[in-house]
């Protein structure tokens, strides 16, 4: 999981930039799965970030996986063009807690 | 998104509990889709945040979803029964940045 403050928060505009740029990662062959979100219109509660403007969700099949997209011509196009948009990025790297039998 | 930082950090019977804990919610008919879990071992880089010790991923159809969610009776007696464990949790709330055709 990633989650990206944008230098201009209030910028509509380089918040779909950025949205059209992660759905263009979409084309790289190890993402098994990816979405792209903005903040939801949920009930505030203290426990909820929503301070960030543009969410990503990408699933991998394994560690290597991820680690080959990392380094993927596509990933590095993407942040070449599109890292001027961020002043802040967040990741959140997890496996499953479950046994693959689980 | 829900990330939790347990108090005992170093517990693996803690973290573990919160695993266990988590999956009980898989009875809650409104939860689309639930995946449970820990820090991966990626390559460091200064973006990533693997500081919590326990991750929650939970897809709703729709806010109304999330929001019987809350108010559910498991969802709560997990609280009542796991939030001595954590310390912290931090959530995020998004919606697709796609338009339904996309």
């Amino acid at each position: 999981m990633v989650y990206f403050w944008l230098k201009n928060p209030e910028s509509e505009a380089d918040q779909q930039a950025l949205v059209e740029g992660l759905n263009s990662l979409r084309e790289i062959e190890h993402i098994q799965a990816l979405h792209v979100g903005v903040p939801a219109d949920t009930a505030p509660r203290d426990v909820i970030d929503s301070s960030y403007q543009v969410s990503e969700m990408m699933m991998f099949k394994s560690i290597d996986d991820q680690n080959a997209y990392q380094n993927h011509p596509l990933h590095k196009k993407f942040i070449e063009e599109y890292s001027h948009l961020w002043k802040k990025v967040v990741v959140y790297d997890s496996v499953s807690a479950l046994p693959p039998s689980g």
